[in-house]
């Protein structure tokens, strides 16, 4: 492809609304043009960006055995209604009224769809498993949408869905698709982690998400470096400490704590460390009434854990926990309390001695506390605190580190959430009607290429890997229009490389050089190869890596080797 | 491909609902699977021939210099209200509001964005011309969606945006479309015929649209078998007889014809021929009143062509033809009226002698009646009639045929109906702005597929063109889970026709013969190879094209040179 027969249309100063760098970058670049909020039109450099990584994708769901088909993007609201969403999906849900008054939505994911088709199309047992997919545009009403194409309103997807005739069959499949999103990742050229998640709306059992890790990341990550342990920080377990408790060796003694109400603050008064403190989060449970729940003074109550143990719960009002401990919050602690009073312990808490706690009378704790001497052992000793940096992998192969990432895939075991609602049965082999499980696996196409704009870029511009950069190869030359010569050599070059099967740009622009370095270097181009007189007279080219810091001349005659070599090590 | 790895589903008989040919076989054959009125899934068999449509589309949009990216299919109402067809589009416009109660519509053409983009990034005449594509899911809201996905409400369509320095730019590159059009539908196997076209409600002047030609379709077409000549009925000219008008021969005499209102009638009564008659339509212009038009009593008025002649204009009321005429319609005609009402012949009238017309007297017609003795030459003489089978074709080479197509392609030159509206400039060689030139050009890449199917069927279902079949051959094994030799030879056939390019469907299901060669003809596939013991024994398979009346046996060695010839030569 030649600059002069394609379009590409670069930009100096990003504009103003655009917050994060890929967003910033893709306007620069012009691999995008923004037409509303949220919504974009992908130019012809975004668009082979974007269809390369569309290809990827379908090449690898092709290679797992799924088969494409392509379902509407306007779907009739009945079948919504059927499994519930109707109501429960909140205004993301584009719902509209077509000429007739009927009621539809924009599908922004389409298990119902999917089931509905199923349902009509299959009967039998010996038609299963069947895995469908598609690549469609697909809308969701976002209230704020930003980053550019990473929380835009349209967008472009592949979902897939399952189908088993049981659970084990689904977890194959799932597993397989574990295996092929990795592999997709991995071809695209991304630094990624598999994450179990939650299953936040779409329902179901067992998940995963797929996240391209990036600084700037929405979602925290717990992962373990030495193996492939990662959870979203919400799910991942801390395992109560290897030590046991140490035995007890202060006596209790009350101190005064004026004004100190937060265990940092205590602790600094007293000159120990936070890790030396508990605090005593009371809470009121929808069930049972007022409970406290014990934290080492440096972790965070996890709210979902807790929910977990001790049922739904809010926090108590201060009136409550006067009327409960006689004491005002700030001072609060689980000595001496009445023996009515639940108290859930955090493992970390349970193996702790000689601490320093709340002594339910205002301004005052009490130090070198121990449990079964100077309180009860908890009465319950669970896991509700968010892991931090260095706890231990709950897999046992080392010790928890965080990061960030951007979602970009996500696999779901449905069970049978939408073909019970829908009623998509099977004939098993004894002609007895059985529910079908279900697996539904998306990747976020658009997504992707800000998460891997997000992963990598520099000061001068995108860092694309090669697998999804616009082209694998610039050719700039130096005087295209002044120089028979130069002319000829970058012209035999685009020739050689497009032979070679090398997707690659020749810059015939009539611009500065530097112009053209930057416009190459601002849109990603992982390869560039420059053409002047000087080295064309000694058989030479000009050979940089985007990520290179200096140039370097490389031998014209092996070119092509030098950068298939390049292309392949990838 | 194995069916066993693909998904197939065929019905014995199509839905009730579906009207037309095309529409019941895509059911049938599996292709689509209706959701709701207009709107379908595209099924994985449907899919493979949407896609390869795509293609073909694609790669010589690509070759023609055309340059894809791709528009929203959401896009906000104000670009709509720039160009005024927010107000002027019907219901078939889908509007909705989004969370924010913002207007939006779901663009069903993008003339607004692709000239909104064009605005914003083209400055320059350096930049012109340049021409972008996508190929994008559109919705229309269709008031009566029928005929499956050629009047579908979502469906696939390539639209291009053409933008020029000057209108003989535009008219270069509307010829080059005109060319890769044809060059398109050449390429997908059909039938098929550019054809003039009116420029309906996307505007501008000069118009083309391609039409597959099959009985079933909606549109009527005149068209000239021994040149390029077509031309929707409506704008088909009709010239004027080859030979002069005749000298009188008969003397005018007054014939009662009781009862008789109807040209055919009174030719029938009198023993003449409707081509002896003429009618006179009484007709009330917007500005001038009454006038008559003639046209011989076998052809019909064209109200378009009329309008062009004498204005805005509606059928006179029986009162307002006694007024003008004293006597009531069926027995009206030229001879002896006011000299101040208009008589405007057609041309083929006006080379009449000797005719017949109504007698301005109840129940009574004149016979022998000639012009400039009989009653004045007309005030004006003019093609205001529909053409018919056998009329002189307007280029001169023949004469006219008269057939159905189904219109799957449409190019405009749009001249600046839009960049006025949207003021879309460019800065010319000296510094001044000037409103770009602009061609828009569509295919229905869905549509084609139904109108493919109307143009190729029989009894056993539908006969694709080789270049959008599903698949180009089929393998059918008799006895592949039975015969050790029929398998082994089956996979080694399959993976041979593999290797050699060929897009190839294995029928490895434990089916009847008879039912896995009524799906593969069902389904369309071109070219079938049955291997069976038999054959095998004597190293022949059998081989049968989708049109053929008999299989024959060929030599296996032979087999995969003898479909690549077939496959080429297709």
């Amino acid at each position: 492809m030649r600059t002069s027969q394609f379009f590409i249309s670069t930009l100096k100063e990003a504009p103003s609304d655009a917050e994060v760098i890929s967003h910033k970058l893709m306007l620069r670049a012009g691999l995008i043009k923004r037409l509303a909020g949220g919504i974009y039109t992908w130019m012809p450099l975004g668009l082979k960006v974007l269809r390369k990584v569309e290809k990827v994708v379908r090449e690898e769901m092709d290679r797992a055995g799924a088969i494409e088909l392509l379902m509407p993007a306007v779907v009739p609201a009945e079948l919504w209604q059927e499994t519930g969403r109707w109501e429960k999906y909140g205004p993301e849900l584009l719902r509209f009224k077509d000429r007739h008054q009927r009621d539809f939505v924009i599908g922004p994911t389409h298990e119902e769809v999917i089931t509905d088709v199923v349902r009509k199309e299959i009967k039998s047992y010996r038609q299963l498993p069947v895995h469908f997919y598609q690549v469609q545009s697909k809308f969701r009403d976002e209230i704020r949408p930003r980053f550019g194409v990473m929380r835009g309103r349209e967008f472009l997807m592949k979902d897939g869905y399952s189908f088993h005739t049981s659970f084990a069959d689904l977890e194959r499949e799932y597993k397989h698709m574990y295996d092929t999103y990795c592999r997709i990742f991995t071809r695209l050229g991304l630094q990624f982690r598999a994450v179990a998640a939650d299953t936040g709306s779409i329902g179901g059992t067992g998940s995963h998400e797929f996240h391209v890790l990036a600084d700037s990341g929405e979602d925290a990550i717990a992962f373990c470096p030495d193996s492939d342990y990662a959870a979203n920080v919400e799910l991942a377990e801390a395992l109560a400490p290897a030590a046991a408790r140490a035995a007890a060796s202060q006596a209790m003694t009350k101190v005064a704590t004026p004004g100190k109400t937060q265990c940092a603050d205590v602790a600094a008064f007293l000159g120990a460390s936070a890790e030396q403190t508990v605090k005593a989060v009371a809470v009121m449970r929808t069930e049972g009434g007022f409970a406290l729940l014990l934290l080492r003074g440096d972790h965070e109550l996890n709210e979902i854990k807790a929910e977990k143990i001790i049922g739904e719960f809010r926090f108590a009002k201060d009136d409550e926990i006067v009327a409960a401990l006689g004491c005002k919050p700030g001072y609060i602690g689980p000595v001496g309390i009445k023996a009515d009073i639940p108290v859930i312990a955090d493992r970390t808490v349970a193996a702790m001695a000689d601490f320093i706690c709340g002594a339910n009378e205002a301004e005052h704790h009490l130090t070198g506390v121990n449990f079964g001497r100077d309180l009860p052992e908890p009465g319950q000793v669970a896991d509700i605190r968010n892991v931090v940096e260095g706890d231990p992998s709950p897999d046992g192969k080392g010790q928890l580190g965080l990061c960030r990432g951007i979602e970009v895939g996500h696999i779901f075991q449905l069970r049978t959430r939408y073909s019970e609602a829908l009623n998509c049965k099977y004939l098993d082999e004894n002609g007895k009607e059985q529910i079908m499980e279900m697996g539904c696996y998306g990747i976020g196409v658009s997504r992707i290429v800000g998460a891997a704009i997000e992963q990598g870029n520099d000061d001068k511009g995108i860092v694309f890997p090669a697998a999804i950069a616009p082209f694998e190869v610039a050719i700039v030359p130096m005087g295209y229009h002044k120089s028979e010569a130069v002319k000829a050599a970058a012209d035999q070059l685009l020739a050689d490389l497009k032979a070679a099967g090398i997707d690659v740009l020749l810059d015939d622009r009539n611009e500065r050089p530097g112009s053209m370095f930057a416009d190459m270097e601002l849109i990603g181009i992982p390869h560039r190869i420059v053409v002047g007189e000087r080295g064309l007279a000694e058989g030479k080219l000009e050979y940089k890596g985007r990520r290179d810091a200096e140039a370097q001349m490389v031998d014209a005659a092996g070119i092509v080797a030098l950068l298939q070599g390049k292309l392949c090590a990838a």
